[in-house]
């Protein structure tokens, strides 16, 4: 089944650049930090007396107006000499690339590498070196301070609207403030309440935090398949997806080339990008779970943190004595990363190695700062299987593993479900808070209903977004493809704006202070027929001036 | 702007046929009443241990295999004889057509008249003619018995689950009950719980009700346009419409021809057609709101009673003392019968007609059971005018009409919004059920954000699951084209599947005795890598089909 990839093929991604129609990036910087460079993206109206609008912007430097793309060279490494400032790591030779890490290829099948690499860092001596470590401390990283600026859109005090736009809203326990502090980001990283996904190999990172008490998040999944795609279209998907709103990345590849693959996204990523380590380790056994073993997946979470991911899903929660619980569902383990783990337990009868090992799984993370997004392998994979005893025992032990995370120094955030009813929905959010100590969830979905393959980004944007509103931190998205097959670049631009949807009503209904006003001047130009500034103020001008123009082409239509 | 309309383009509307894939129409009789045949659609499996799954069907003969479609003949008038045997009613010479029903157009520019009219009928000497009075006098009418067996699914005993089910979900209060008898469906007839639109002279209908404790139902709009349409098209996209879901129809012509348009598509329509009255008298008065009169719009409503309409949309509530409270609004008053209304108010100074004459409109509706919609004119048209004094007053003005309309033995729907963050979706649902006595409620979506132009369809499916949820009885459509221009046939399909998931999604959170039995038929299949029966048991096969296809398009794929 394997596509057949040619060298050539894989010579210089080319990736889509140009800004946003109707609008140009600006950076923004917080007083007295001008190495502090926020990116926003600004809207021109036409009316007046309208200001120019300021929206949140995730697509990197990509949609600058003279960008200057080199993917050979990779992205401005932003936050190197802030992590070098704060000082405790350690430059090193990394653990050497084997032929295994791209599933044995060579020759013309084997993706060329990524050109320009640097040394790993890794923390040295015991100092803090985790954004949670220095929280803790008491230290306000760059980090902290450009994430602040970030949520507040950069301005510099709260809005005069935040405290009634707070009492007009419902956040179930949620404590959004009028106005986002680099204090406030520390104390809830300290908390354990928000992470900032900050791999110290990924300097060309912007950074960004996830947390309830922060603007919701949206995460897209790519992913090479030995089935149709190659590097070249793994980076353009990353690239993609961020330009239409994705927070982070999860690189879910499988096949061949998966370590030069994932060099080439991670060197061009603005944002934090996840993986699930078990997928690579597998491949490494040529595919059979049995033959895992924990030396095999520590080796591959150590070529990972090198490389500079800013996440693992682990499956540690799926343990032995959970897997009988799932022989009576309609849809067993429909997780991967669970399936994977579950064969393992079942096959040598023993208590996952994940598990097992998680304090050096945790020691390892911790020396990189890859946060840990703690995988919910027993997820229900049907309406049938929702809020079962298997899925609520895993998240009991989710909270557990938090827990000895967060002794270690890491930062935690949580996933959760699946498919699940809506009055199903918020006995999730709340056991989840009460489980894991308020770490961040990160939900796929919840699809709502099983009945509509095809339309799944649908099903599951009504559970995003009402979980969003109580309190997830980051959604995951679905794309119409899920169940299906893989999504092409319409199904992960459809995916993402479906989920920034339901991302921003969460964030209207909590009562953010400051998410309506876009609301607003989308209402203003809609009322006053300025179809320039409705278009070009949605999350999508092209598909709205499209739609528009179908029916009502002439250009007096658009300005009557 | 009009397109030239040949009298040849009208003659004979050719429509969608044949079997939805994989399933085929199929009618159930409850024990001893043969001559009520309720449709279903029959899913067969390829699992020889899984029995063949039905579901509920909206689409009218056009599904049959074998179907005989003579859109010049019109569907079989299978009510007739129920309405004749119950009697109280008169065959009579009705209003004559005049030329400003149809826009005063003559010639080649006339759309054709429907070839096979009848005369219309009417209540007589002051018997009952509407389910409400019947229901009242404990009177169990055929189409209370083929409503039951359709909310049955032509069940004739409840399921074993349906206790659990019942107890599994929340309905907020609702009251469904284990299993649907006709005497249930007179039960909340008479109590104004639920109506079943059929007006005597649309006697081609297939009898379905709208009420919280029955299936949640969805509408879809279609709507000739002088800009784009054509008789052909109209009774196409109702066809294309019901196809996929729709449970009633509203033609929202304007411009031209909406008398001979409105014919063929009753004549040829087995849902309930909706329609807004108000339209057609302002094209009568030459689109001046400040030339309606009450004759006119009098007139009007008689001339759709007798062509068979099912509900009409009327805008009573718009009182004068309410306007000035939109004043302060973001987007004024967006509803186009409320602010037709309105102006007629303002620039007459004088309260609504429609308010002033609501007893003669009731008298008119009853004579024909044509239920009452009781439009929302001053719905929010943007988040920041949701819940206002203006949109509240309104619906208190509408709980006082439904009292008198029931008073006078009509039926009575109430519509509502509109824009609504997530936060704001339930307090509509409370206080409509507080203020209209339980009256089935009738929304447009909620929108929960207005910042995604041309993904509306999903910013509305998301507050119309929750608000469907809450007790919402049917589920008024948006399409992907809303507030950008007229939807094509794509958009339709998109619109129809959009809202059917939403309307099921809030029929399994409510806990329906069978709603998740789908759900569990399909991820069976979904688990068993059945893919055709996962596609066939989907609310759209042709989509899941061509997607999966698209990446893995093997045969191989589809039965591994």
């Amino acid at each position: 089944m394997n596509k057949i990839t040619r060298t050539a093929d894989l010579m210089v991604p080319k990736v889509t650049t140009g800004p946003i129609a109707g609008s140009r990036k600006v950076y923004s910087s917080p007083e007295g930090h001008s190495d502090v460079r926020v990116p926003l993206r600004e809207i021109a109206l036409t009316d007046p007396a309208e200001p120019t609008f300021r929206v949140y912007d995730t697509s990197g430097p990509y949609t600058e107006s003279d960008a200057a793309i080199d993917v050979e060279q990779g992205l401005p490494r932003i936050r190197t000499s802030w992590i070098e400032e704060r000082g405790g790591v350690e430059s090193y030779e990394g653990r050497e690339i084997k032929p295994e890490d791209n599933g044995n290829v060579a020759g013309a099948a084997l993706a060329r590498d990524f050109p320009n690499k640097q040394k790993p860092l890794r923390g040295a001596n015991g100092a803090p070196v985790t954004q949670l470590e220095f929280a803790r401390a008491g230290i306000i990283t760059k980090e902290m301070i450009y994430v602040a600026h970030r949520e507040n859109l950069g301005r510099e005090k709260a809005l005069e609207r935040a405290a009634s736009a707070l009492a007009n809203g419902e956040s179930f326990g949620a404590a959004i403030p009028e106005f986002i502090t680099p204090e406030f980001v520390r104390d809830e990283v300290a908390r354990g309440r928000a992470i900032i996904p900050a791999n110290i190999n990924h300097p060309e990172l912007e950074p960004m935090a996830i947390g309830r008490n922060f603007l919701v998040k949206v995460n897209a999944n790519i992913g090479n398949s030995a089935v149709t795609s190659s590097v070249e279209e793994e980076v353009e998907k990353m690239v993609w997806s961020i330009r239409w709103g994705g927070d982070t990345v999860m690189d879910l590849s499988t096949g061949r080339n998966i370590h030069n693959t994932r060099e080439w996204i991670l060197r061009n990523s603005p944002v934090p990008i996840g993986t699930v380590p078990i997928y690579q380790a597998l491949e490494k056994c040529g595919g059979d779970p049995i033959k895992l073993t924990w030396e095999l997946y520590r080796d591959t979470l150590i070529e990972q943190c090198e490389q500079g991911v800013d996440y693992f899903t682990i499956h540690a929660g799926v343990r032995l004595a959970y897997i009988h619980l799932t022989a009576e569902r309609v849809t067993g383990i429909v997780s991967r990363g669970g399936s994977i783990m579950a064969k393992w337990c079942l096959a040598h009868h023993k208590e996952s190695f994940l598990y097992e090992h998680f304090d050096e799984i945790c020691d390892i993370m911790r020396a990189y700062d890859v946060s840990f997004s703690l995988g919910d392998g027993l997820r229900p994979g049907s309406i049938a299987d929702a809020n079962d005893r298997a899925q609520f025992a895993e998240l009991e032990t989710l909270g557990e593993l938090t827990k000895i995370a967060w002794d270690k120094g890491c930062q935690v955030m949580i996933e959760g479900p699946g498919h699940v009813p809506m009055n199903k929905i918020k006995i999730n959010m709340d056991k989840q808070l009460a489980e894991c100590g308020e770490a961040p969830f990160y939900t796929l979905g919840p699809l709502t209903t099983d009945i509509a393959p095809g339309y799944d980004h649908i099903t599951s944007g009504i559970g995003a977004a009402m979980i969003g509103w109580f309190g997830t931190a980051m959604l995951c998205y679905v794309t119409p493809k899920e169940h299906l097959g893989l999504p092409n670049r319409d199904d992960v631009k459809t995916g993402v704006v479906t989920y920034r949807i339901a991302a921003h009503a969460a964030d209207l209904a909590k009562g953010h202070p400051a998410a309506q006003l876009r609301d607003d001047a989308l209402s203003r130009a809609r009322f006053d027929f300025r179809w320039q500034d409705q278009f070009n103020l949605g999350l999508d001008p092209d598909t709205a001036r499209a739609f528009h123009d179908e029916t009502l082409p002439k250009e007096a239509h658009k300005v009557a």
